[in-house]
């Protein structure tokens, strides 16, 4: 027969280096016992033999339980304590620990031990039995829930009406007739009573532990966080200690250095007289940790001396609980404490300062999605507010402003203060009131929506597809259950957490310090991709560049084309009948695309930028079916009266031009626009389009170089599928800017390339690479396609199939790096195959997602793209992918 | 220097094995003179020369004109006469020839040599000087237009007015001042004179040749052929006969045997005392060629002999064209012979029992896509018509009948005699008038719209995207230009061609004759890729199984679900708000689904049926959304009108049914929805559909077993991308199966597979392997993800490509083989590397394509699989898949 492996370990026994066996909070208490910090003694029951026990159909593996008869024995000997005395019983806690943390997922049984017996003993050892009969109720409170089952609803009404019945509070009589009363609620729905032997509940207690690895919840939560099932959870058995014992006692929670700002020394809250539970509980309010300073100096001190030596001992923040009983202060637990980006920064370089660790530490230290939160306003921490409804976080940020459901209202209104714009969802029509609003809020459509897209490219704060919210644009008011908020009424929204929030509420300015500053300066040094941001006017390259983009991957030409005077060029372009109508209608917009790349050039002098020609379907351009039928209804219903001949005449030519863009929007509507008359497809069917826009980056360049801005262009074609679309549309684009340049006499260089964003493109990618200098992977449509998912109608199943785990993450946020990464694979090999200098980069929105980074800085791309307000998390994280290498 | 290539061949001097540098036409004189036929002696210009002509930028080789000038002396020689003689001039013909035959698109000068001197001497010689004269006016318009490029229109109106003046035709006087008048028109357009030195017109014919390889007409051509710009064109200079000359006359094309039908024996048409182009004009009707042998029987004997003997000296049914030059027979040309795909059947076969070919030749001599003819009435060839409009060719076939615009009103119609449906495009709820409808025709949508796919399944006439038809709904009239067709009026439609015909046009019935077996089971010994095809009803079933199918590939079940009551339940289960809801709705679907199952498994005795699960898009099942409003507003508008309670009643409970319809409508639309929530994203999140199908299946397949049947189901999950998707559905798959086997106490044999219809599960199909027993590619989602086109939408754009080569071919019609094709290797490679006995097959439109066949012959998979019609046509594509390896 194999020997057992051992299945329990008193904590002076362990260490840190032993969270898979102890698990997380096992391994620190031994690390704690060990090092000498003051823990009360205690055993943990490894993760090793709960597996045996689920392995074994929920049979309690040969052994354990003289290993834990052992332990306890031992327990009693180091703390004096013995189980069911009456005069110094010995109390423990059992809690569950697993290797990773599932917080909440799993139960706790505190006071166990307690008997009637026992009880009497606590009462004569605290000189408070109604202290002591309040602990044994909430033992066999706890005990029957989560040992035996017993539903919660029933032993809380008996407490409600005990508390009724007495008038508030419950004195020891009282306590002891609930308790009664209690017990038999339990035996009527368990069949048994709660053991009185202390040893016979600790066995249950450890099962119970075991058991509720296995519940529905913390299955859930291990799905949901990719967390394997097989690690199992270790059980923590430790002697209880009392906050809200007689003399100096309190109980607290505390950090080394604020985790909100990272501020250093201790940092926390207590409540004396109370036990742990009572802070989470919230029923007294905890005082600043500073108090405990004047109130217990010597306690203070003695905490404080602690928590630094934890600090330096683990080398990081640290979350400490303790407790101080009867004057003797006992650490719980530590554990590395959570903070805010802000604090994450300042504590990583505040602790390179320190000589606690090395900058390439430091630069680990901080997780990229967290800078975010620096570059973005954020809800008042202290704020009170009452949450309408949560949708996704769609766009970080906060902001508080009058609501509209317009985007014209939204024009008007901004003139006067911040606006929300609230609308079912967004579409082009709607961006000049987007581009004015202080945030955005869509009932339906997903993170990867047209207001998620336009908001996050404009580094606004958007909530997208707060599907508890319901619009009415009829009565201009958005309600949720009872509450109704109308148009010009108050709206905040937070964009980090998804929230909208009925009401005003402040928000904070994000600042940039040195510590940041610092920061982003080593993971520069580390870094070897390039970042270069998505950007489509003059102020976001302006942002992106102090965010440190090093040039522009991605400037999307149609965004431009919205402003009023510019719509009605393109309008009047769509409904051209002759390459001679569409070529006026084009000579409108071209001296806008010239200011406008003027000002992209002027703000990115030295970096490359690529533009992309013009790429989404026509109809975009022109308003929607619904909203002209709606128009045209109306007018024909307003003729009838129509006051005089020519309000008649007005509004018949409207008519006229009402049934001529109807028309136009029938004959353009697709069945699926994502794969329809969009792209390259649009420039090879209108070279015309090509041409003017040809023009107008080579005319900007030129006007620029005349003045000394060094300009590096990227001509990009989108939406390649074959190598004759490219090279079509390379024919135009190489002889316009040959025909500028010469005219104008000045050379140039620029490139030329192709997104790679079809499944085709990548397969051919070494037919591609003979006309195109450079690819850049568009990982949105790659992802639509290559999974044939749209992103807008993903909604329905999307998020089921992420909980479920069909689906590791949304692959519209985090790149699936096996499908589309795989077509990314197969094209970086294929085009370096036929153009070994080829320069390849990434545009689409996973560009500023960690974990997509780390798989591009993999395939060995130039450079990633992202959003403005992305860069530096696209920095931080590309530093990141050069450390895990 | 290098010694130049030979540039001219006397037709002695070459043979048929010469076509890359003699052309198709000069390589065919040459055999010919070679073999001993009567040929009219003549020369042929190399392609080299025209090749090194362009190469040159338009510059004559050096030494090509003293070859050309040496070639005429030697025919003035061979011929006894002379250039320019004014007793027997030599006068020639001069035509293109090039490799690749490219019917009309260069030039031809006849009667080359005439001058007014030879002009002279044709009319001593044939003392008709009318026609000497005529002769010459008919080179000076071909030569003016063709190598001065002087416009055609002033020359034409010059003669109309002399033969005005003269009273229709034009005698000696006419024609001479006529020519005169021609001649001072050329001078002034072209500012120079026709040369009146024959060799001289000569050198210019040639050059005007050259050059017309490089004409527009001819360059989109070959791009539009996939004809290579560089093979170059020959030029053939050839002594001119006469079919007008005195005495014993005519001129004629004939065919070795009948190429409609195939029938042995020499037919043909001739004119007596004729040129050949007058055959080509029109302008005389031509007389049967078995009337030759009446009126100059030796000359028929003559030409019948020389048809054989060149039909067994070729091997193949030849196309002769022929001239009678006043007694003495001439052959001027030969080629392999068009012919129906009747004909082609016929003939291959005829030929392996005459000994002249072997069964494997006989295969090859087929195309496949011929083969559809057979299958599908034809318009009636001697039927005269007005043709309407021509659209699209999307299914085969040819009907006659009355119009109708509404499903409801066809089914109606069709009791009273066949019907043709007119629509915008079609819907699936025009499913039930598609089903009753003769034909079907669209004014939008492509080749792979709803109609056209739909057609084919039924193997129903259809023409789609006829964009020149009005089709006003209201007015119920179809129109095109001045012709209208209002509703119950005839009309017929060829969907070989694509033509909408006004009015009645008998059409002739298929018949599988002899020849047709007998080729198909010498196609069947060769080929080793089976045959499957696309049913979802038994009696498609049952037509592909005469036509030789070797099972279902695949059999959609949604198309089962359009019956009245069927569709009622559907919508129940679509608007269910829970699951038991939806399993109320389902469990009144299964008893239908379980009588489709049986007729099918019947008829499929024996073979292999694969049954898709549930794929479209839910909201494909409910009406539409305009259709549904238009409703709404009529019903509110006709409510304030009610003629009493009861009605007012019924009135709103349709209008709360209405109002609640829209909303799911809307519910469900989605922006994309070829992308969208569809496939086993719909068993994924209603497993209680899954599971019905399954039952049914089993079901069905377990009556059928205790009846004898050998039944071979194959269930196979639609849209899979993931891994965990198969896994769900598999999950639920195998535990009804189990149920419903278990229960009935028989062992059913069934397979698990998926479809491969998206790029990411061609790249997972390792993992996928891992589940399926089988893959089958769905080539048409295949193709719309992988290039990112919609084929509903791909018609505004994929025309125009295909005309500009930037695409090969439709790929919706023909599989792209590097895209999709390169997709399909990579998921065969790694779907054999997850289970190496996986079972592959096609079941995209593909299936039925020959180049496609053939492609998927290479990959190695097990089947394809395709529309009952197109079942024959893929058995002989594999044959020739294996001839051609």
């Amino acid at each position: 027969m194999v020997p057992m492996e051992r299945m329990v370990y008193a904590f002076e026994d362990g260490d840190r280096t032993m969270a898979a066996i102890l698990g997380g909070k096992g391994a620190n208490l031994a690390e704690m016992t060990r090092s000498g910090f003051p823990v009360p003694p205690g055993f943990t029951v490894t993760t090793g033999a709960c597996n045996a026990f689920h392995a074994a159909g929920s049979l309690v593996p040969d052994g354990l339980w003289e290993e834990v008869d052992a332990s306890v024995a031992a327990l009693e000997e180091k703390s004096g304590k013995q189980f069911g005395s009456v005069t110094n019983p010995l109390l423990v806690s059992v809690r569950s620990g697993s290797p990773i943390s599932m917080p909440g997922m799993m139960d706790t049984i505190l006071n166990l031990g307690l008997n009637p017996k026992a009880t009497e003993g606590l009462a004569n050892l605290t000189g408070d039995p109604e202290f002591a009969w309040e602990a044994y109720r909430r033992f066999i409170r706890m005990f029957a829930e989560i040992v035996f089952g017993v539903p919660a609803e029933p032993l809380d009404h008996a407490m409600e009406r005990a508390q009724e019945a007495n008038g508030g509070s419950l004195d020891e009589e009282g306590l002891r007739s609930l308790i009664d009363r209690m017990e038999r609620i339990i035996r009527g729905h368990a069949h048994r009573s709660i053991p009185e032997e202390p040893i016979e509940q600790l066995h249950l207690a450890i099962q119970a532990v075991f058991n509720s690895w296995q519940n529905r919840r913390a299955i859930d939560y291990r799905n949901h966080n990719g967390i394997a099932h097989d690690l199992g959870t270790a059980v923590n058995v430790q002697t209880m200690v009392f906050g809200n014992a007689a003399g100096e006692s309190a109980t607290g929670v505390s950090f080394t250095r604020n985790p909100a700002t990272g501020e250093p020394g201790l940092y926390g809250e207590y409540l004396p007289d109370a036990q742990g539970e009572d802070i989470v509980a919230g029923v007294r309010t905890p005082l600043p940790v500073s108090d405990l300073a004047r109130v217990m100096p010597d306690r203070y001190e003695e905490l404080a001396a602690h928590a630094e030596a934890l600090e330096q001992h683990y080398g990081d923040m640290q979350d400490i609980e303790w407790t101080v009983e009867s004057g003797t202060l006992y650490l719980l637990q530590t554990r590395r404490g959570k903070r805010t980006g802000r604090a994450a920064v300042r504590i990583a370089v505040d602790m390179v300062t320190e000589g606690v660790i090395d900058h390439i530490e430091a630069v680990k230290r901080v997780d990229p999605d967290q800078l975010e939160q620096l570059l973005h306003p954020v809800v008042d921490p202290d704020a009170s507010f009452e949450v309408m409804a949560t949708g996704l976080p769609a766009s970080p940020g906060a902001a508080s402003g009058r609501v509209v459901f317009d985007a014209d209202d939204a024009v008007v209104a901004a003139a006067e203060g911040p606006v929300i714009l609230v609308r079912h969802e967004t579409s082009p029509d709607d961006f000049h009131g987007m581009a004015v609003a202080a945030a955005i809020v869509t009932s339906k459509g997903g993170v990867t929506s047209h207001a998620a897209v336009v908001a996050r490219g404009m580094g606004k704060c958007c909530v997208a597809g707060a599907g508890d919210l319901d619009v009415d644009y009829a009565k201009e008011q958005v309600s949720s259950g009872e509450i109704v908020v109308k148009k010009g009424e108050w709206l905040t929204i937070d964009g980090n957490s998804g929230q909208v929030i009925s009401g005003h509420v402040d928000t904070i300015e994000p600042t940039f310090d040195d510590h940041f500053e610092t920061l982003m300066a080593w993971a520069d040094e580390i870094r070897t991709l390039k970042v270069r941001t998505n950007a489509d006017t003059p102020h976001d390259a302006d942002v992106a560049r102090r965010f440190g983009a090093e040039g522009i991957g991605l400037c999307r030409t149609e965004h431009m084309f919205f402003g009023e005077e510019r719509i009605a060029a393109i309008r009047k372009m769509i409904i051209s009948q002759t390459p001679r109508e569409r070529r006026d209608a084009l000579a409108r917009l071209e001296p806008y695309q010239v200011e406008d790349f003027i000002g992209i050039f002027e703000t990115m002098d030295g970096l490359p930028v690529t533009i992309r020609l013009l790429d989404p379907p026509l109809h975009e351009f022109l308003p929607s079916h619904e909203e002209l039928t709606h128009e045209l209804t109306d007018l024909k219903v307003r003729l009838q009266s129509a006051p005089d001949l020519a309000s008649l005449d007005a509004m018949l030519t409207r008519v006229a031009e009402l049934d001529n863009l109807i028309a136009q929007v029938e004959r353009l509507s697709e069945v699926n626009p994502m794969l329809g008359h969009r792209g390259c497809r649009l420039g090879n069917a209108y070279p015309e389009v090509t041409e003017m826009q040809t023009r107008a980056i080579f005319t900007a360049a030129v006007k620029c170089a005349e003045r000394g801005i060094v300009v590096k262009p990227q001509v990009m074609v989108p939406l390649v599928g074959f190598k004759g679309e490219l090279d079509q549309q390379a024919e135009i684009i190489r002889r316009i800017a040959e025909e500028v340049l010469s005219q104008e006499g000045i050379d140039i260089e620029y490139t030329l390339g192709t997104m790679i964003e079809l499944p085709r493109a990548a397969l051919v990618a070494d037919q591609l690479a003979e006309t195109a200098e450079f690819f850049s992977f568009g990982t949105n449509d790659l992802t639509q396609t290559a999974l044939g998912m749209s992103r807008d109608d993903a909604g329905r199943f999307l998020p089921s199939y992420v909980e479920h785990g069909i689906i590791a993450a949304d692959p519209f946020q985090s790149l699936d790096t096996t499908g589309v990464g795989g077509l990314i694979e197969i094209a970086a090999e294929r085009g370096r195959a036929g153009r070994p200098d080829i320069e390849l980069g990434i545009c689409g929105e996973h560009g500023g997602d960690p974990a997509s980074v780390a798989f591009m800085h993999g395939v060995g791309v130039e450079y990633v793209s992202c959003s403005p307000f992305r860069v530096p998390v696209a920095r931080l994280a590309a530093a990141h992918a050069v450390l895990n290498e």
